[in-house]
């Protein structure tokens, strides 16, 4: 049960009520926009967001001195402070979102009955999307822009850490809306930092048609534990790489070192390796040296031990553990369908490769693993909406309902059936 | 807060638990089964169902006998009741699921990147499918081939008046399965008729992947607000169709009493007809007399008072209603854009419908009602899965994620990405 409501309670949760009720009002607009109207309110947005540097920055100077002050962690403070840099970053994402296409009005397939009806399956935008994120302020422009463009209205909700940056960063925003003659609320940000806001929130399942959280996993498990809006989870990655016994095993350990290495804290990079017995020998200790010598902390099962010295005994939560740092655990299998075992059992089914030059074994992985990426003969770390080619992402999905992966415009839409007829009755 | 668990609840949660698990458990066994084996599953299907005839109904026989001992309404005993002709048509609906092409494994796009991946993007099943249905036992044998066709294991739960008969279709069902050598629990039933062991099922989001519920809004609402498995909701339609100032009349005539009366309480009958002012007086009187004809009774705005005596008036209640009958609301609108706002306001986005001859007319009715079906010329009456030539339906979703209106095979399925490299890694 929830506690009784106070009266500042209750005029928060008015508060909220009235910004998302404006989202609300804006999305029919917004679903209506040509690709020009919606291209000119991004082109403002990125002269908004050059033209309030200054404002941006500065009400960003104040949550990092609140942060600090806080005693939050540096890790923390550095994923919210902005710089020239990062700001310069936020608007090349926006001008990148101008030049990708536009994806609502596409016709997604097309067909005759007999009885002389063409029904035509058409793109549209999802409606109003609630995005629900953590320290990193230039998410804001990002996921704003993607909603734009795909004609939603976004609820943004930052981290309360970065309550003044992200609405520095809202207000740019709306002011670019409103310039290019599209309604404001278009890009709204809940207008309180009280975290019971969100609570509020993620029960206007009337006024909100999908939310998606963006964050740790403490985050996304109260998202979704709390919501009655449909949720696009988008959680953790227990990523492999299996090293079969036909593979080539310096390919093998150049994607091994760089799903592991080249940027450890993403969702997308290898926790586990795991290797088929008859090509542990010769693979691991050389591999395991290397990755040692870039730093990566191993931990093993008790065949990785036996063949190379001080490695750690991984424990059973190890298999399932996102480290999210250079931290791997190394598995010895003694067979193909054992490495799926394993992977079906600890992994999150976000991105999971095999390396081997025997297709049959491939083609046997790619079937009997079932994750969102399925990799033969290349890293993870290219489950990405950038490196799919989608040209930007929303985020990656690990839910199997409506997207699955990384989420491009295209994602953040559904569809209607438009049907022309002659007056075709039902018999 | 749940009351706390007896003995008893807690042996019923884990009755369900246990038949959940080993529906879980043969998922992947399905999603790997090719179209022969899950054809042959289905062909055995019929064969059982045939061969089980009379223990089917004779446990349809007690269900009927326990509901009229209950004093259950004659329209449930009705949909409750099976014959030798509904049984036929039992087997009919399976024999056309076999005939239906697999969804399973078709790629739906595929690309190469400029670094060589190449990526497949491959249907796959959605995993584990719950299905929320009611009185009609002919559901059980319905969803439960189409979610053989599609790889998924299914968990039924039928009205609780119909377990019976439920249990002996799914004893058919299971039995086929095992002869065709694919695993029974790939069709489950709940182990009682105790309601809650729905609320125990809605919990279980480790191991169902969606939920879909068909039947009355009393059940939709409460699975969407007891879930914590993403639903498909399968809601209520209040449909429209509008008659536009350049309508052909006699094709309005035609398609108002289709949508009307050809089959009132289906959810894609019309509930409401809206008339443009210009058009209201040349087609009123002669459409309401010949709806009244057909037994429709009428509620109109004032306007339409006006115009055809003897019309009760609609309350504001009446906009909104899903009568499911011979009932109808009538409202003359000044504009094509009141008709718009009017479906927006009032309407349920499931199926609406303009009749018109002018062709900018149909498109601006066509961009601006959201609706999952918009018909031009044609009655609201074809938003099916058949007449949509899906070749089945599972049930038509009113929800905007994942899958709108009719939904069919493929919407069954979610996708994996197949990404096959020669050694690619990530700059």
């Amino acid at each position: 049960m929830a506690a009784p409501m106070t009266d500042s309670s209750a005029s928060m949760r008015d508060a909220v009520l009235a910004v998302v009720r404006e989202a609300r009002a804006a999305a029919p607009r917004l679903a209506l926009a040509s690709a020009e109207e919606k291209n000119a309110a991004l082109r403002a947005m990125v002269g908004r967001l050059r033209a309030d540097r200054n404002a941006i920055l500065s009400a960003n100077a104040r949550d990092v001195e609140a942060a600090r002050a806080a005693q939050l962690s540096e890790a923390l403070i550095d994923r919210l402070t902005l710089t020239d840099q990062r700001l310069d970053g936020m608007v090349r994402s926006v001008e990148a979102v101008i030049e990708l296409p536009d994806p609502v009005g596409a016709v997604i397939r097309e067909w005759t009955r007999p009885n002389g009806l063409v029904i035509r399956k058409v793109r549209v935008p999802l409606g109003v999307v609630g995005i629900i994120f953590e320290s990193r302020p230039n998410v804001a422009s990002e996921c704003g822009s993607l909603c734009v463009k795909s004609g939603n209205a976004a609820v943004l909700r930052g981290g309360a850490e970065a309550f003044r940056s992200n609405q520095a960063i809202a207000a740019s925003l709306r002011r670019a809306l409103q310039e290019a003659g599209l309604p404001e609320a278009a890009v709204s940000t809940l207008p309180t930092a009280d975290r019971a806001a969100v609570d509020v929130m993620l029960q206007l399942h009337d006024l909100i048609d999908v939310v998606i959280p963006r964050g740790g996993e403490a985050l996304i498990r109260k998202v979704a534990d709390t919501s009655r809006i449909p949720v696009i989870k988008h959680a953790k990655g227990v990523c492999h790489v299996y090293v079969d016994e036909a593979a080539d095993l310096e390919m093998a350990q150049a994607i091994a070192l760089n799903a592991k290495c080249q940027r450890p804290a993403t969702c997308n990079a290898m926790e586990t390796l795991l290797v088929h017995e008859r090509a542990a020998k010769a693979f691991l200790p050389d591999c395991l040296r290397r990755l040692r010598g870039s730093g990566v902390e191993l931990r093993g099962c008790e065949a990785t031990r036996r063949l190379v010295p001080d490695v750690a005994a991984a424990t059973e939560a190890d298999w399932s553990t996102e480290y999210l740092d250079l931290i791997l655990s190394v598995k010895v299998v003694r067979s193909l369908d054992e490495a799926v075992e394993h992977i079906a059992r600890y992994g999150s089914a976000h991105s999971d490769a095999i390396v081997t030059q025997d297709p049959r074994h491939a083609e046997r992985f790619v079937q009997a693993v079932d994750s969102a990426a399925v990799y033969v003969n290349a890293s993870t770390r290219f489950t990405d909406g950038f490196q799919f080619g989608l040209g930007a992402e929303i985020g990656i999905s690990t839910d199997r309902l409506h997207a699955r992966g990384p989420m491009g415009l295209e994602e953040l839409t559904t569809y209607k059936y438009v049907v022309h007829g002659t007056g075709q009755l039902r018999e």
